[in-house]
């Protein structure tokens, strides 16, 4: 067993650690990230791609934005299609801030790359424990098969919803809030242009269906269906054509298709624990909170987590200020029930459930008034583009 | 069997057929109203309190709002009170119009008072005959028992949600969209002065409470209880301790009590029939359709689908275009499910149900945002005042 201390251990290398990590160094906090994956790994694992104006800003302040700015497509507004017909949400004209789309694994890749300090891939057996002492510590064994014992002052949980962290924690100390919906999200990458300028949110009597993309080659498309459907009753041509008529409307617009270079099936649940927070142990991002996809907030959910854990804990060892880790939870709490909130009311209004007219002609009320109401419009806008950052 | 001819026979005399009958008399159009209660009893019969200024407009262009515009009270907000603070949404501010409070029977005394034309009550055996032909007629038994007969062009079903006109059409011409709530309405009617200056829509853990009023010396208080109460179950004293109850707050505020006039319960509902039309006959306001009352907007409503009809009417009568009684109902029901929409959403944000923390959770996020973002508010207000009326 080899021991070697840090200030902050840190628990996961997606979007919330690796930030974390970056936001520590530049204010002078040692810290260790300890990853499962290997860093091929979570350099291709495809997730989300778009990031709030905060977001950006905090990696352009981080240094870390350079190719973000240079490969990313700014959007000023999204499309809701229904009853066969577009309607725009002008994102920045309502809310004065643009969306950025970038695939949560670039800017993986773009923070491994620019990070020099202790990063650890690859290990296995990771266990926390002395949370509710001064100096809990996380044992685990390395890529080269060592055992391994890393002390420190503070652990971070980013590890996601299935991760080690939460659990750790002993029962009866998190509430859970939780709500499984009855429609899951088949997506998949295709190598086809995008076949419009923006995202494009489809309300069908067939179900749901989003148009996204990544880059100027790559397009993103999601058909919801049941959290057990199988994906080998989806081939190429199923999809391609449930998406069409799906996305299908009154004027001359078409989609594209081409190779699908990667599909999947992911249920859609909400889920919150409240604290985020047992003695040293800090839970940020999805290790504390799950949204369904549909507002896009999951990686800007977990970037606002971390932005408010690193400020407590420049305090903290600033000059012993224990006030911003005591409100850690809180803070962050607010933000994610605005963002479940708003994920939720997303995800109803969208997804047809099929067992209800009341609730689809509810859903179509609503998708009037979104775009026809300047008020209810500016409502979606500012929760899409992300409220400032605590 | 005495058989009398007019063009519009209207069954019911609440507000939507009395509305009805003057406008159609302002336009020329001879009409006929049949009500199944007693003068007295119409004129008795405790409703809604809040018109809208679309409401107010029309009453006062026919003349009829004298009374309405010396007693009223104009509110220019209302309060949403969670987490025991009170939050105003101003809504003359955010929406441009007021709303006013007026009892629903104040409004059926002034336009029975102001109708000189033929509008007979406890008339009894009421039937609707012929209405998929030129020549509707309705039969039934005066309040002297001497069997008539109506012969009309059009026949216009006002008579609510229980009333006969609905269940003349046959079987399987009406699509029913319906929502039974969990809860339901405990009202009471009490001598004693408003405890504020405007309504007070109070979330609290033990259930939805509402602070409203009739008169500077009458108000009107709701308790939020299960559709199956028993008012047995609730003497004074218990009624007044809840409301105390969930209307307390962190500030000074305190709750007048009194002797209570009335009390009720009523059980909350969402309904819409499509289309609200079958040959000669025409829904209008609970015969086609009922909301919650949380958002105050049964007799709007009613009134909406009157201004649509008589405008329909007048345009027939006058050159023989029917193109605005064939678009009646699509016309209607475009402000219906807008209400709908509004309705269960104040109902659903402001009602626990107890069985879910996740529902709580979502609600107090959805407070604390329409209290806080000028474009939620301004979304609740403009639906609360209402929209320009077709």
């Amino acid at each position: 067993m080899r021991t070697t201390r840090t200030q902050v251990g840190i628990i996961g290398a997606g979007p919330a650690g690796l930030v974390l990590a970056h936001l520590l160094r530049q204010r002078g906090i040692d810290c260790v990230v300890l990853e499962r994956q290997s860093r091929s790994y979570v350099e291709a694992r495809i997730r989300a791609g778009v990031l709030e104006h905060g977001t950006v800003d905090l990696l352009t302040s981080l240094g870390l934005a350079d190719r973000l700015h240079r490969e990313r497509m700014v959007h000023h507004g999204i499309e809701l299609l229904f009853e066969r017909t577009a309607h725009r949400i002008p994102l920045t004209e309502l809310a004065g801030r643009e969306i950025t789309i970038y695939g949560q694994h670039e800017v993986v890749k773009d923070l491994i790359a620019a990070w020099d300090g202790p990063l650890h891939f690859s290990v296995s057996s990771v266990a926390l424990s002395g949370l509710s002492s001064g100096a809990p510590f996380v044992s685990y064994v390395d890529a080269a098969g060592v055992a391994q014992e890393l002390v420190c002052d503070v652990i971070a949980g980013c590890d996601g919803f299935h991760g080690v962290s939460r659990a750790a924690i002993p029962p009866g100390v998190l509430t859970v809030h939780q709500r499984d919906y009855p429609h899951a999200w088949l997506g998949i990458l295709a190598q086809a242009p995008p076949s419009s300028d923006e995202l494009i949110y489809a309300h069908s009597p067939r179900g749901f269906a989003l148009h996204s993309m990544r880059s100027p080659a790559v397009t993103r498309l999601y058909l919801q269906v049941r959290p057990d459907e199988d994906l080998d009753e989806w081939p190429d041509e199923r999809i391609w054509s449930e998406l069409r008529a799906r996305l299908d409307r009154d004027d001359a617009w078409e989609l594209a298709d081409g190779p699908i270079l990667e599909r999947s099936v992911a249920a859609m649940r909400s889920f919150v624990v409240s604290p985020m927070q047992y003695g040293r142990l800090f839970l940020a991002g999805d290790a504390a909170h799950i949204v369904p996809p549909t507002g896009a907030k999951g990686l800007n959910l977990a970037v606002a987590d971390v932005k408010v854990l690193a400020d407590a804990l420049t305090s903290w060892y600033a000059g012993g200020d224990r006030a911003g880790l005591d409100a850690y939870s809180a803070t962050c709490l607010r933000r994610v029930w605005r963002v479940q909130h708003f994920s939720w009311w997303m995800t109803s209004m969208l997804h047809p459930t099929g067992d209800d007219p009341f609730d689809l002609a509810l859903q179509l009320s609503q998708l009037r008034y979104v775009t026809s109401s300047r008020a209810a419009a500016t409502s979606l806008a500012e929760n899409y583009v992300g409220f400032p950052f605590p």
